[in-house]
This record gives C-alpha cells, sequence and structure tokens, in this order.
C-alpha cells in the first residue's frame, strides 16, 4: 500500500500564499523561525510519516489494542512513535519556550499534525492528546506539578489522556460523579468510573496521566462543582519511583474503526489508594478543561479533514489511472476505453472531496492563525482573535467531521466495489473518520455550543466580528479579475446567515430555549458552508493573484485546479444553505410536538 | 443482541391501507390468495427471521468467508438456511404455478423480503439471487434447463447467480470478453474470469449456477455481441450425476461489510472444460439479463431500505432508554435527567430515519405493486406499469442505497460512542449498507439510466405516465382533511420537475449527450426526493383517513406517527430539490472542463 495521503504543494500554499506564515516570524514571539526552518518542519513532518505512520496505517487497524492481564497492549510500534515524537520536540512544538516548547507557530503545527494525521490518524492521536494534556498543566497547575509531569510528557514518556466521561454523563458533563475525597494532605482520594477514554491505558508508554473532572465531596451539583485533578497511573513517591496509583483499566471498547488507539473504561480508587492532584482552584475545572476540550474539538476537526485527504489522493490516483467506459456519446465499442476521471461524474465526486478536504484544511489554519495571533497582537486587539476562535471552533470540529464523512464517501464510490474491499484503504477510513462527529462533544452538542453560547456571548460580538472579518475579505476579492464574481454569492450568503441569526434570536425571545435551538444542528450546518465558501474565496483570490506569475506549468494546474473547486463550492455546496435558511425560518416547532409515543407502534 | 428490526405494523398499514394488497386477490391469478392467507405468509416470515436469521446476524459478519481447498466456506447455518427458504417455497414464492411457484403478489414478497433482509441481510441474499436466476431460466431457457435446473433451485439445494463484471467491464458492460466457443453440440466452450460475484461459490449448497453474459466467438463488438448462458459449477450427466464444469474461485474478497455473503472471483474454462448453455438467442443476452438486473436493483433497494430499518429501531430503542441531559433551558441540576428522545435533535435524527425507512419502503412496494399489475391488468393497460416501473426502478435502488448510508449513520449519531462500537448492532448496519450503491450499478450509472435512458424513452412517455399518477393522487389528497396542505408543496415540486426536465433536454439537444448527463446523479437524487415525498403523501391520507376510525391509543400514535413523519419529510427533506434544480438549470459545466490535470499538483 503505498500512496499519497496528502499535498505539501496544497500546505505550503495555505502556510505562505493563503495566510501570511512566513510573516508570523516577523513578531518577536516567534523570532527563532522564518519560511526555510518552517520549511524543514513540514518536510521532517513529512518523512517522520512515510516513514514510520503510514506504513503500519494497515496492520494498526488489523491488529487492534487488546486486554491483557491488567495492561492494554498496543501496536508494538506505539512505543517507538511515542518516544520519535517525544525526541522530535512534537508534543511541545507550540508550547513557550519557557515550558521547553519549540515555540512554533500554531498554523504550521496544524500543517504538521495535518500530515501526520493523514498518514495514520490513530498514531498521531496519543501524542495529541499528550501535548494537550501537557498545555493544561503548564496553564493551570501548581509549579511542583509541571515539574514532574511536563519533562516526562514531552518527552513522549507518558501519555496524556482527557478523563471525563462517565456511563451517566456523556453529552451531560454536569452529571459527572467521580468524586475526590480531601485528606487533609496535596492530595485528594478519587473514586469513580469514566469510559471513552483514550489512550487510557498502554504499554507503549512508561506511565499514564489523566486530566480527570471529579467533584470535591459535597461540592455543589451541576457544573458549578466540578474540579480538575491530575490523577496518574502510577504516581512519583519521594524518592522519584513509580507507584502503582489504583487507576484500574477494566475493558477496551472494539470499535468499528479508529482502532490504532485504545479507548478504555477505567477504575479509579477501587481499593481507596487513587491519588489525584487538585489543578487550579476547586470547582472551576470545567473552565480549565475547556482550554483542552477547545484544543481537542479543531485536533478531531482536523483529524477529520486529514483523513478525508488520505482518501480523496486514494480516490484521484485509482480515477487517473482505472479505465473503464468511453466518453458520453461515443459510439465506437472498440475504441479505448478512457481513465473514469474523464466521466463527469467522478470529476464531480473528486470536485467535492477536494473541495471539502482543502476547505477545511483552510478553516482549520484560520483558527490556528488565531491562535498565534493571542501571542503577538496587541494586547487590545486579542478579544478579537479569541471571540473569532471561539465562534469558529464548533464550526471547524463539525463541519471538517460531517463532510469528512461524506468525502470519505465519495472516495469509496469512485472505487466502485473495489472500494469496498479491504485491498484499498479507503474502507478503513471510511470506518477510522465516523467518530469524528461523535467525540470531543458530538454535532448536536456543537450546534448548541454555537447558536446557544458563541453566536449569542457578549450580545453577538463575535458573531458580528465574523461578519465583518468576511466582508472585508470580499471587499479584497471584490478587486481581483476571476474571483469577483464569487464575491456577490457570498455577500448574499451572509445577509442569509444574518436574516436567519436574528430570526432565531426573536424566536427565542419569543419561544424560549428549547424552540431557539430544535435546529441549532441545522444552523451549525449552514454555517459551516458559508465559513467555508470564505475559505474557498480567500484560496480562489490567492490563485488567481499567483496564477499571473506562475510560470511553471504544473503551477498553473495548481492554481487552476484551485480555482475550478472553488467554482465547484460556489455552483454546487453554497447553494444549500438556502433550504437550510427555509427551514431555520419556517417556524413549526414539529420536532418539538413529535411524541416519544407516537414512534411505536 | 435481541431487538426489534421491522415494525410489522408497518408493513401491513402500507400493505393493506395504503395499497389495496388484499383487494389483488380478485383476480383470477391471486385467487388463491386472502388476506389471512397474506398475514400468515407475514407471520411465517417474521419467525423464520426472528429464529433462525436475525440471531447469527453478528456471528456471520465475524466469521466471515474464507477460501480452503478450492471452496468457500460459509457460516454453518447457511445451508439450513437455504433449505428452509426452499422448503418454505420463499424462493419461488411469486413464480407462476407453472413453475412450481406460489403466485404470491409481488407486494406481498417484497414486504417478506423486507423482513427477511432486516433481519440478516446478507442471510436474504442467498436465496434472493437463486430466486432472480431461476426466474431468467424460467422466462428464457429451453425446457431441458428448466427441468433440470429450477425444482433444485427452488429447494435451496442449487444457488443461483448473476456473473457480469469482469476485471476490465464493471459498469462497462460492453467491454465483458468472457468467450463462448460453439462446439457444434447442445453446450459451448466457456472461457474468461469473472469478478465481484455474490454467492459465486459456497459449501451452503450442491451447486452453483451461474447466469453469465459471455460473447460468441465472433460476436460484435460491444453489447451488441453478448450472450446470456448457464454455466453450473457442476453439470449433470446423463445418468444424473453432477461433474465438475471447470468452474474455479480464484478469491473471495475481503470486504468491510455485508460479510455474511461470500463475494468471489471466478476463473471459467482454465482447463477447457467448462460447458455453458446458451439462453434464448445469440447476441440478446444483455436484455435478457435486464429482466434479473431489474429485479436486482429494486432488491438492493429493498436490502438498503431494510438495513435501515433495523438500525432504526436500535436506535428508537436506544433513544427512548438512554437518559442523558435535561430538557433545553432546564436548570435544575438535581433533576433527573431525561431518555435522550425529549431531545428535539435526537428526534429530528429519528425522523429522518423513519422517513427515509418507510418512505423507501412505500416506494418499493409501490414498484411490486406495477409488477403484479403487469400479470392482472388488462392487456392495453399494462404498458403503463411497466413503463412505471421501468422509470421506478433506478429510483428505488438509489434513493433507499444513498439515504440508507445516511439513515443508518444517524443511527449511530443517536448512540454516540456505544454506535461506533461492537457491542451494538449499527457499526455493522453501517458497514453492511455502504455497498449498496455500488452493487448492481452505482448510483451514477443509475443517474444515467434514469435521464439518459428511462425518461426520454418513447419521447418521455413513462415520466408523463408518472407525473399524472402523482397528480391524480395530488386530487385526492386535496379533499382530505390535514393532508391538503402538503398537495401544493407537492404540486410545485412536480412543476420543478418538469422544468428541469424540459432544461435538460434542450441542453442535450444544444450541447450533446456529455452535457446532458453530466448531472445525471443530482437529477436522481431530486427525482427520489419527489418520488419519495408522493409516499409519503399517500401515507399521510391513509392515516389521516384511519385516524377519524381508530379507537385504540396505539393506532393513534401510530397514525400520528406517520403524519408528523410526512410533516417531516414535506418541511426537512422536500426542499432540497430547489438546490439541486437551481444547480442543473445553472449551465455552467464545470466538471466537464475540468481537467484531470487540474487534480495534480
Amino acid at each position: 500500500m503505498a500512496g499519497k495521503f496528502i499535498s505539501i504543494r496544497n500546505l505550503k500554499f495555505l502556510l505562505y500564499e493563503v495566510f501570511d506564515t512566513a510573516g508570523l516570524a516577523k513578531a518577536p514571539y516567534f523570532h527563532q523561525h522564518n519560511k526555510k526552518s518552517m520549511d524543514l518542519v513540514l518536510d521532517a513532518s513529512m518523512k517522520l510519516s512515510q516513514k514510520m505512520l503510514f506504513p503500519i496505517l494497515e496492520e494498526m487497524d488489523r491488529k487492534a489494542p487488546y486486554l491483557d492481564n491488567g495492561t492494554v497492549k498496543v501496536h508494538p510500534s506505539v512505543r517507538s512513535i511515542m518516544r520519535e515524537f517525544g525526541d522530535g520536540g512534537w508534543i511541545g512544538a507550540s508550547f513557550p519556550e519557557a515550558w521547553d516548547g519549540e515555540q512554533l507557530p500554531h498554523i504550521l503545527n496544524c500543517a504538521c499534525h495535518l500530515i501526520i494525521s493523514s498518514a495514520n490518524y490513530s498514531a498521531g492521536v496519543y501524542a495529541e492528546l499528550t501535548s494537550g494534556a501537557a498545555r493544561l498543566i503548564g496553564s493551570y497547575a501548581a509549579d511542583r506539578l509541571k515539574k514532574t509531569y511536563l519533562p516526562n510528557m514531552l518527552a513522549g514518556r507518558w501519555q496524556g489522556t482527557m478523563a471525563l466521561t462517565e456511563p451517566q454523563a456523556g453529552s451531560s458533563l454536569s452529571d459527572i460523579t467521580t468524586t475526590a475525597y480531601p485528606t487533609g494532605k496535596d492530595y485528594y482520594l478519587l473514586k469513580g468510573q469514566k469510559v471513552f477514554i483514550s489512550a487510557g491505558d498502554h504499554d507503549g508508554v512508561d506511565n499514564v496521566v489523566h486530566m480527570l473532572l471529579g467533584r470535591i465531596e459535597g461540592a455543589p451539583a451541576g457544573v458549578k462543582g466540578i474540579s480538575l485533578f491530575l490523577v496518574p497511573k502510577h504516581r512519583v513517591d519521594d524518592s522519584g519511583n513509580l507507584i502503582f496509583n489504583d487507576v484500574v483499566v477494566s475493558q477496551v471498547f472494539h470499535k468499528m474503526g479508529y482502532r490504532g488507539a485504545p479507548i478504555t473504561e477505567l477504575s479509579f480508587g477501587e481499593k481507596e489508594d487513587c491519588r489525584g492532584f487538585l489543578v487550579g482552584e476547586p470547582n472551576r475545572g470545567l473552565m480549565y478543561m475547556f482550554q483542552m476540550m477547545n484544543g481537542a474539538r479543531i485536533g478531531v476537526g482536523l483529524g477529520a479533514a486529514a483523513i478525508a485527504s488520505a482518501a480523496y489522493y486514494a480516490a484521484l490516483e485509482y480515477s487517473q489511472s482505472r479505465r473503464q467506459g468511453r466518453k458520453m456519446g461515443a459510439k465506437d465499442p472498440d475504441a479505448a476505453q478512457v481513465p473514469i476521471i474523464e466521466h463527469a461524474d467522478i470529476r464531480r465526486m473528486l470536485l467535492f472531496q477536494r473541495a471539502v478536504v482543502e476547505g477545511s484544511e483552510g478553516l482549520l489554519m484560520q483558527c490556528a492563525l488565531y491562535e498565534d495571533m493571542l501571542h503577538i497582537a496587541p494586547e487590545e486587539e486579542r478579544e478579537r482573535y479569541e471571540l473569532l476562535l471561539d465562534l469558529l471552533t464548533p464550526i471547524a470540529k463539525s463541519y471538517s467531521s460531517e463532510m469528512g464523512i461524506l468525502s470519505t464517501s465519495f472516495a469509496i464510490q469512485c472505487l466502485g466495489g473495489y472500494g469496498y474491499c479491504e485491498d484499498f484503504p479507503v474502507e478503513q477510513y471510511y470506518r477510522d473518520v465516523r467518530i469524528h462527529p461523535i467525540h470531543e462533544g458530538t454535532t448536536g452538542i456543537q450546534g448548541i455550543d454555537l447558536l446557544g453560547r458563541k453566536v449569542i456571548m457578549k450580545e453577538g460580538k463575535a458573531f458580528f466580528l465574523f461578519l465583518e472579518t468576511v466582508r472585508s475579505d470580499i471587499q479584497k476579492a471584490a478587486r481581483v479579475v476571476g474571483v469577483a464574481y464569487l464575491t456577490t454569492q457570498l455577500e448574499n450568503a451572509l445577509k442569509i446567515l444574518e436574516e436567519v441569526t436574528a430570526h432565531l434570536g426573536d424566536l427565542g425571545v419569543k419561544k424560549g430555549q428549547e424552540v431557539f435551538l430544535a435546529d441549532a444542528t441545522l444552523y451549525l450546518e449552514m454555517f459551516g458552508i458559508i465559513a467555508i465558501a470564505w475559505q474557498w474565496l480567500l484560496q480562489a483570490m490567492a490563485a488567481c493573484e499567483a496564477d499571473n506569475g506562475a510560470s511553471r506549468s504544473a503551477d498553473l494546474n495548481f492554481y487552476q485546479g484551485k480555482r475550478y473547486t472553488a467554482r465547484y463550492f460556489f455552483a454546487y455546496e453554497l447553494p444549500k444553505i438556502k433550504v437550510l435558511a427555509q427551514r431555520l425560518t419556517d417556524s413549526d416547532p414539529l420536532t418539538i410536538e413529535m411524541q416519544s409515543s407516537y414512534f411505536n407502534d
């Protein structure tokens, strides 16, 4: 199984031609980087991916993790991969130098993770989780915890996790019951059960560090009584030895895909000897955890876009080489068959995939860039980037995940019967990518987050900033020959978005929360399409501008492809918002009126 | 794994309240049936499904077929299942009595197959293929072949297949090269290779009978040189013994799903000793095979709807029992959590599933009813039913298959993380149903069949018959209180369908075949939504009429559910045709102008 899983040319286009990543180096915070060093980082992640990750993609799927004598056994390569991630500085790549990080721009880190995840999503998850957990420790934990945990995690010796979900508390985090009992010492005794914990235990590391949400005994009910704890599988005693901390794996889930990484069920404190260390202040745990959750949500969107990328290139390769049929209307049965990419319907499916993959990548990098701006923008501008990032996070997560499924499904369709067989990797991609609209908050939860929280927060400030940002890009695009025709459509889309949002706001005031949020998922879908259209406008603009100066025919083809894909998106995808808008503004609350008993017979 | 996979109440509603199946018995051809005997047939297939098929659904997936010493080993139950299908008369159920069939109405047979396939799609395929092959033999083969093959196939002792696809001839059947050499005797010698042959070999039967497309040596190129052959794995010698006929299995494909049935690669005549018997006249094979292909296409749609049904009931059961979160806007964190079906977004997803499942079932039964009418309608009306059946076949196949995937995906989403795990059956359904837009002609092929052949044949006669039929139902519905509000929307949809079709017709004349058919898949999608809206109008009408007379509260709930689901379909699904229509009438041929090289970088 050899093949292309991502386009470096495209990532560089996004990094340097659409977004001015090289320009970030002008900021003191990023002074140690420049375009040349950035290219080296990209090359390094490509080499790592080609050498270590892609070759075992299939094997990690076929030999899924299993529970053996209280430990989860994973693919033997996981240990060397984690060490490679550690030694190469990948886990702390975007961390501040003060935490021994590389202070790499997030946008570049995002590109690297797209490479890694498109080569082997499961393999990348171990490091990504460790990175997120370490960031949480770096941000909020006491120095003594930082000192013990950060170096081991950044080196890839210890695994990080996020331990939130419980059997009765999945989407409803407020129902968490895992309890922390004060001991009067510098630790609590933890007791409870967590389920669906990614990389919750495995033999590819020497220790596992859980960032766990629980309740201090007697804390208020609901989200206001949730605290954050660091709970290691093995705690460190005064002499520096690792001692078992009463964290037991009770189950490894058998999943349809994403089988290279274990999802576990964990018991904490069955023997009353599980010590947890409070991170930050009591009862503010959910707020802290949102840092990791938001990062993980972007990470999930990224994973979905990356898998869709790998599936797209598999489909493209097949479509350019597989011969079947003749041009429509050709009559001579003796003529040679043509590559199936010559059929309009195959091109439509490939254009959809490219539009989803590169559009999602654009939006994810846009989010990463906003994160970078938090470090380098003047103090008074930072709120702007924070708000935009908050607003776009559920969209980047969900659009990439939901459309990533369809995109991967189209990849299978391009391969026909072969796509359904294990001889080609697309069937695995299809199974792998199905997790993404579920983990780190389902699409339904993201919809409620977007409409019920992000759009209305600070009296719509983030929402209005988004409109303003896109309109400013529309103004720039209107001056670019070959792109201007897209701007009217995008402006109309923004008007529809405004109208629908206003309508829903009114509805909420008049009819209450339930009616307001009934179709929040559709609102999210609509917003997602518009956000991706914006990204395609940016990409079409960059392609048009570059096109004029392009001399190599490969470049000309690439830019033409960009322009056609933008045209595709505006012709086939963007119009879908009208139907969503119609539904969102017709005020028949049928999903609320429908009764559970009407589903029975 | 116990649970409901289909609703008998709903099937009876469709059979007796929407379509007048009991009334068919008035026709002499169906004289031996009545409502009571029909109910008994339904009960029998339910018992068979619950007892033999559903219990091994998971096991047949986990222990997939494998090649062992030249024979494909399948689940040991396949043999008893085939015999049960044979002894119970299921294989020839809808065959004429003259062929030892039961002369069962197709519409009832369709309901039975929905039951069987929703219990275990793979298990039902063996019998369904045998039935299709036997029907082809009954229709076109010489008496001596009928005499030898039909009894063994109807008894479930011999497996039937359709052997069309070759490595270089998948969607492009005209490129078949398997060759038949005349011998001067009553058989030809066959030589060639076939791939993706469902149930092409297995140890659950004593023989396999391939209905194979090949070319008689020297036949013209293209479809005009294709003939139909009956090629058994073992031929029968003069003394009635089975002799190996040089048909060798070279591979069993490893598939993502649909793993209970083997898909094989076969070699015919490697040792120059493979005898095949011509069926019908030379060079007319494709025309004959279309009988089996059309039946199989309906069968594929049926399989997809059935799997979606099973997934829907699994999701419904989970949604009614799983508690998570509280009503939107509820503030008390100490209040008990509610079943997730109380959340509007879950209801929306369940309504979508129900709309797809029951809408598809309606359209499939509608097709089956047209097939029944071919037997009992006055001679001069038969063309009408034949044309409608021809027109609706690609739609019933593709809508059910494409939407079946989305429906099953929504079932997973209702279950969240659990839906992604093997503990629940929905992940298997999701893998199983992905085959349906591929086999028996991909969705792309169905689109070309619909727009490029069915809509324009006989100067649009089938198309106009469809419009006339739906409009006549609209007139009836306009008089039913509680349904009339749907009729305007459906009438508008028909107008859009007419406009788009006329526009495309013009475009074809002016710009040629390639432009005409470039978006045939979208045309198919649009037509499918309208056809299902029509079916939901019929169901809403029947529910409204019955509602008034309903006395049991269970019935009231059922009819309310029907009405809400129709309302859902018209509010959320039908409007999608506008976007499709916009794309189909905007004349930017970008998928044709896009070049293969633009996809490179």
